[in-house]
């Protein structure tokens, strides 16, 4: 069963080894963890629905819990500690696009505030309600994740929206077909949010982003239906779609969705290179994807990634074995290890991997085949249940990503972890910091940053010491030429960073566009835009701990 | 020097072979020419201008003319019958984003309507002046025409918006880059068209088209400056670019575009393969740009324009024996000729073509090396001066395009055919129609179709002719799963099809947009949406021959 309070399922647990105690004690200190609260005292808190009864929703006290929060940190931390402040009213699960028109009907005529739901994986508050005088219903679109139709020919597969990741795969696969969208919160996240806060998969290299998948598909509005056709592409004006993909809720909500798929690839591979150093390491990755080498994925980590993750991994004895054998072939301390994949046919794979082999040892790298790109493989989706096991130590664990092109990767990377690294310094606290590069491209590429601190003696302390981390390091990404998420979207923690990125008439522009849509700011209001200006009747403030991002 | 009133350089005519002339006459019928009127014509019958002389423009009529009309046949008909019409008021030559700046500035100031202009060569009409109470002002931005920028590293170029394809290309290729976008208007057209109206290269299999070249840059707009980063990817809500890609002047004026750009390729070669039949043809396409072969273009005329390029080609000895040959392996009458190009490194490129020529030869093709493939790279941009050979001889060509998704490419194209060669059946007159399929996606392809038809005797006959073979074509592609323009844009001829293809609500949207810039419809009005309600200022009607086009 999926977690209440946390990530995934209650039966996916991830140990820590031998080692990972000492190591983690060693980088940030001893820790104690926090009491969580539990689930009943939670559910007593929960103030009565505004809304009556009704076969369009329910206003049953768990389904309003399970829908009040995503997977930001401090979502967790109000999950955690049972201070969840706002539920929506009402959780209505709509099975068809009709089910759906009728909802959005009576929400405009009533003016409720209507909230999309796909896998309530967001890391930065998508789907939480806002204090609002007016009722708040959660739409979960998880009823419609049937394939509706596949076109082999064409290649397009019609998905109800709120499909997630597995279901979706194995649906196609049965057929011979894949998405090949993976992004780590596969297991649960769902096809219209993809789309939504416009995803990226790990193997984004070869399946490209949710935008070159998204064809066309229905989507409900207040103010009418898009029923946007598929084209192969389209010189007759601006693409609408792309004015849907990273609208977050604002302006509609997805129904179904027809997307580019496509044959499972004859041979699947992924292999693991480690480069003796940073410096390398960068050129090497640059080199790689600018040559234009048919991969599937590449993954990047820095020094102190690399260290932390060969000391997490487990298998002690043998990972010692193996930096023995990469100090003996140059790649000592200060070593960083490359992921990356092949998927396509055997040839293609055989004339790739040599191409790639031989950029790797112009810069002194040592390929070590597939072992560990297997082992990649295979733990690819766990990462996030690694904040379950660190939060029951003591450690509050999150992440930071951003894209920028290549001249400005390694200063921003730098800039970012100092910045994370020292931003606690006032409080005599350490943070463990490191960072892989992801999604590559010809211009630039990904910068995941994960960072691991203390919690405090209190919720509100951990909290505090978040925002201090989280808030300066969005300012500093949107005034370095980063973008606030390549990934992640922008939802309530980054709609003030995404105000700075694309400037006063750009943000301008959108908020105009949903006023198309939304004349009474209905749709999932203080998402995307900042809405300091939230209608009569809804309170400029909320209750929220990351409303506060607002003021920066 | 450039042609007045007709396609390209004085300097360039196509001859036709001998056998041109009978081969026309058989299929269309023998015909006369029609008179040209002379540029002066046309000199003395521009009205005065309605601008006083200012040093932001010029009101000399030589340049009121020469911004008058682009390419469409329309257009053709208007500047060889001297009947133009409408004329800028001014043209501006701007020199730099501060002169865009100043220039939108005073036409906000006095409701002047401003219409961009790249290199002139819409086919849709996206740069004619229409009827309109208020001045307007042409701007030409050929003289932004220098790279600004090149960063090597994330392989940007920064460009002034007015540069056409070959100084483009000659600024990148002294550097050892290129943006690789080859539409067949590359010798006039520039950087900022293709962006405004989301053109689409020859080579886009390899480069994709221009929204995946188009990284960033400056838009001057009547209320504001959109001054666009660059990311090799975000999802910080809708992408800016996307909106502005494909508004045809309706938002404002990019001046300075940053585009992807990769070094010139180690090897580049074009081949040519002929399939058997039709349906052996359209399956050897889908199958070849399914398998994910890096290639860079293909393009695969059907049986009549293969059947018309060979008779057309000149050397009819050579093609003689080449058919006699092609006879003997099995590609006779019906034969499908299939151009491909390989753009990569060598090692790349002898395994694609291996993988090629496998599914050339499951589908009974013959293969024959890259003679006839090197023939269409030396052509590749010369096809529209045939419409100048053609007219000298009282044949009218006109070309439509469209894109549609694999399992509809074969329905559509025929319909089109079908509808074209009847079109004029009414006049018992004969239309000669050919297609080819290129711009290949996995989801579908372009279908570019050829028509050729015999001047009335008048210029109104003729223009009449082309609004049945037109309008009827059009209507029956956006109501048959096609776009009305896979590279040519909207335009005006394109409105009213623009709009039955998105519907009434994504119309709508646009439109919503496009007023966040232009309350007065001052940006070139009547492109891209029907503006039948035409601010009070300005009259519904207009006297150009496409007119007509918004009653359909």
């Amino acid at each position: 069963m999926r977690r209440w309070n946390g990530w995934g399922d209650e039966a996916t647990y991830l140990e820590l080894p031998d080692n990972g105690q000492s190591f983690l004690e060693e980088k940030v200190g001893s820790a104690s963890p926090l009491e969580n609260a539990s689930y009943e005292q939670v559910e007593a808190n929960v103030p009565a629905s505004r809304l009556e009864e009704s076969d369009l929703y329910t206003t049953d006290k768990k389904d309003r819990i399970l829908h009040s929060r995503g997977q930001s940190l401090p979502d967790w931390l109000a999950m955690k500690s049972g201070e969840i402040g706002v539920f929506p009213d009402a959780v209505s699960y709509p099975e068809s696009t009709d089910d759906v028109r009728r909802l959005l009907d009576q929400a405009k005529a009533n003016n409720w505030v209507v909230i999309p739901y796909g896998g309530g994986t967001s890391v930065v508050g998508h789907i939480n309600p806002l204090k609002d005088e007016r009722p708040i219903i959660t739409v979960d679109m998880g009823r419609m994740c049937r394939l509706l139709d596949l076109d082999e020919q064409s290649r397009i597969a019609t998905f109800g929206a709120g499909v997630p990741g597995p279901l979706l795969e194995s649906q196609l696969q049965a057929k011979g077909y894949t998405l090949g969208h993976f992004p780590q919160s596969f297991e649960l996240s769902t096809l219209g949010g993809w789309i939504a806060s416009r995803s990226s998969g790990q193997q984004s290299l070869k399946y490209g982003r949710i935008e070159q998948m998204f064809a066309g598909g229905k989507i409900e509005t207040l103010d009418g239906t898009f029923d946007i056709p598929t084209y192969p592409a389209s010189s007759a004006g601006p693409d609408i779609r792309e004015w849907f993909m990273g609208s977050e809720g604002r302006f509609g909500i997805i129904t179904e969705a027809k997307i580019r798929v496509t044959p499972i690839a004859e041979q699947e591979k992924f292999f693991v290179a480690f480069l003796p150093s940073w410096v390398n390491a960068l050129n090497c990755v640059r080199n790689m994807v600018q040559a234009g080498i048919p991969m599937s994925m590449m993954r990047l980590s820095n020094a102190v990634e690399t260290e932390t993750q060969l000391a997490l991994a487990g298998h002690e004895g043998q990972i010692k074995l193996l930096e023995k054998f990469l100090k003996f072939r140059g790649a000592g301390e200060g070593k960083c290890m490359l992921t990356f994949g092949l998927t396509h046919n055997k040839s293609q794979n055989n004339l790739s991997l040599s191409q790639v082999k031989k950029i790797i040892s112009r810069f002194d790298g040592v390929y070590t085949g597939t072992m560990l790109g297997s082992r990649w493989k295979e733990k690819r989706f766990l990462f996030p249940y690694l904040r379950e096991t660190l939060w029951e130590r003591g450690y509050a664990v999150d992440t930071l990503e951003t894209a920028t092109d290549w001249d400005n990767v390694d200063y921003l990377l730098s800039e970012i972890e100092n910045n994370l690294r020292s931003a606690l310094g006032d409080e005599g606290e350490k943070v463990h910091v490191f960072t892989h590069l992801s999604h590559f491209y010809n211009q630039g590429c990904s910068i995941y940053t994960t960072y691991v601190y203390r919690t405090g003696d209190s919720y509100e302390e951990t909290l505090n010491r978040w925002k201090k981390l989280k808030y300066s390091t969005s300012e500093l990404i949107v005034n370095n030429r980063g973008t606030i998420s390549h990934q992640h979207g922008v939802g309530l923690d980054h709609a003030p960073y995404m105000a700075i990125e694309k400037g006063e008439v750009s943000t301008g522009l959108i908020r105009h566009a949903a006023e198309y849509f939304d004349q009474n700011k209905q749709m999932n209001p203080g998402k995307l835009l900042v809405d300091g200006d939230l209608t009569a009747t809804s309170t400029a403030e909320d209750s929220t701990p990351e409303s506060s991002a607002q003021s920066v």
